[in-house]
């Protein structure tokens, strides 16, 4: 006897998640992913599950910017996590699309069946700022104030989201290519009570206790700050990784602060990471969610948290989706794989 | 102003797929899949498109058998498709489920959002049936009228469909080590006007002219068939690769033979082509579409097709069968990727 449900699809459309929002609040999703993600790290960081490989990249062809992504994660036991994500820094001028859009899909380990499939535009902006607020509660000063924004896109909008829910922020310092961008960042960030102001770069470094780096830069073209004063105790999470040569920070400030990536390979191919030597990175941030008295050490210096964004990243923020949508009953169930009732035909078509 | 088009996700559900056989027959279906293939295999060995990386595997952990695959193919102007797929060989068993299972999805080239996604049960093992007949086509003589089957499962059914659309079949042989399923094909493959008799592999080795090998033998424990007298112009499609260690084939037939393999790389990795050094692999199926006059030289003596089955390969299947679905107008739209309206601000879902 087969176990049909096992086969079934559930299709979280996009009216879903927006529901999942309404109804739980943006901020219970972001504090669910902060806390889960530091634990599913701190779980790497013992070894007590298998790291993602590297995503597969393939890159636009006839002049076109950005790339296609491929991000797999295996967990024995729960299931293959794939999510497909482009990087388009066109997509907004060519067509109103957001820069980064994708979906991802839970396969049953067993079965091999597509169990559910939902956005990863949402997704994958919400474990970004995740991560990074991770990072920060593990190497920024807890009485950070201060946050600076170069990049004033769609992923600042929630990397201040989860600051602002670890971080006691007054000011944010805003500094973007687009003047119009940089203005409408406190509307779009609204739900944060505190001052926005529009600084130049040399303001922004100057006072910043957290900087995050979330450009469009193209590769080669980096870096998007300059290595000028800053507080000694800064941190930055630079999250623009998303192709092989481009990089946001100064190589000199690189050297001089603490490196802490999140997926090592990824970090030198993709990061940061690509500007230096392997023996000038530093540990994983799993290694730091699984030991974090080793990283407030580092609290009172410059420190950089090269966020690439993983798999398993992703793995279990679709995890904390589908446990949010089942709880509140979202979702429609289909039935997408043949399945005919004699296993050894494939073309037995009349007993579904 | 956006194409919402662009962005909505058409679910093929797995009557959908019926109604495509039902309406236009298996043998439509077929004949596409083999003269879209080898067109699209003659690209591939004119250099006209890029071939597929090898797919990312999976080992399923705690003592379970078997592989979950990732096969991403990415053709500029086209897309990027991925296909899911799960080689369990104890799913019959323990759940009634197809050995091979699995999905596929295409990716909007501009956008990255998910246009379309499918069933990959039947179409694998029509993709896969396909394949073979090309190679048969290719590299078997065009009088060839009885065909032995090793592994009478699913696979054998769009195995035996596939030649019998390109030859005259008037014998089919068959071996398996389950007795119930040689005995079985007869009535699965009741669609192809011939005779079949269950035989022993010496049997089916001394007078087939064409023999495909399809089995879940466990890896270490091949080959399958004995090296014993064969025809002369023997040509085997060799299609079990799915798992590193499972070869099918002896290797002194091999050895003997001349070696055309599908995916070069994967070949090595996971196909009979694991027991050969470079030098004893001939060049790929693509070579041969793109210039058939060099491959009808081997058709008197021994040939072995290496079939690991790889992503290009899905790619166009998944062209065949969207283009199918849209002309008789199947399937369901859903909105599934997150757009807001202000692409800048995830959070905007007022205007969903």
């Amino acid at each position: 006897m087969r176990l049909v449900a096992e086969l079934e699809t559930l299709v979280l459309r996009q009216e879903d998640v927006r529901r999942i929002f309404e109804i739980v609040g943006r901020d219970h999703v972001m504090t669910c992913l902060i806390e889960r993600l530091s634990d599913g790290l701190g779980e790497l960081g013992r070894g007590e599950c298998p790291n993602s490989p590297p995503r597969a990249g393939f890159t636009r062809g006839a002049g076109a910017r950005g790339v296609i992504d491929v991000m797999p994660h295996y967990l024995p036991g729960s299931g293959l996590t794939v999510k497909t994500i482009s990087y388009n820094p066109n997509g907004r001028r060519e067509a109103n699309l957001p820069t980064v859009l994708g979906s991802i899909a839970r396969i049953d380990e067993a079965s091999g069946a597509p169990i559910a499939i939902c956005d990863a535009v949402l997704l994958t902006a919400v474990r970004t700022g995740a991560a990074s607020a991770i990072a920060s509660r593990l190497f920024a000063l807890p009485k950070s104030r201060t946050v600076g924004v170069v990049g004033a896109g769609a992923q600042a909008v929630t990397q201040l989201h989860g600051l602002s829910l670890l971080f006691d922020i007054d000011t944010v310092l805003v500094h973007d290519v687009s003047p119009v961008n940089a203005k409408s960042l406190k509307q779009r960030a609204s739900f944060i009570d505190c001052e926005f102001k529009t600084v130049s770069p040399h303001e922004l470094l100057a006072s910043s206790d957290i900087i995050f780096t979330a450009t469009s830069v193209v590769p080669g073209a980096g870096p998007v700050i300059p290595d000028v004063e800053h507080l000694p105790h800064l941190h930055i999470n630079s999250i623009g990784a998303d192709e092989v040569g481009k990089t946001e920070l100064p190589v000199s400030m690189l050297r001089r602060a603490y490196v802490c990536v999140d997926h090592p390979e990824q970090a030198r191919t993709e990061g940061e990471s690509q500007q230096l030597e392997p023996e000038e990175i530093g540990l994983p941030l799993s290694y730091f969610c699984a030991h974090p008295e080793d990283a407030s050490k580092h609290m009172n210096s410059l420190t950089v948290f090269d966020s690439t964004g993983f798999a398993w990243e992703d793995h279990i923020a679709m995890d904390v989706f589908l446990e949010l949508a089942r709880d509140i009953g979202l979702g429609e169930k289909v039935s997408i794989v043949h399945c005919p009732e004699d296993v050894h035909n494939p073309y037995d078509l009349s007993s579904w």
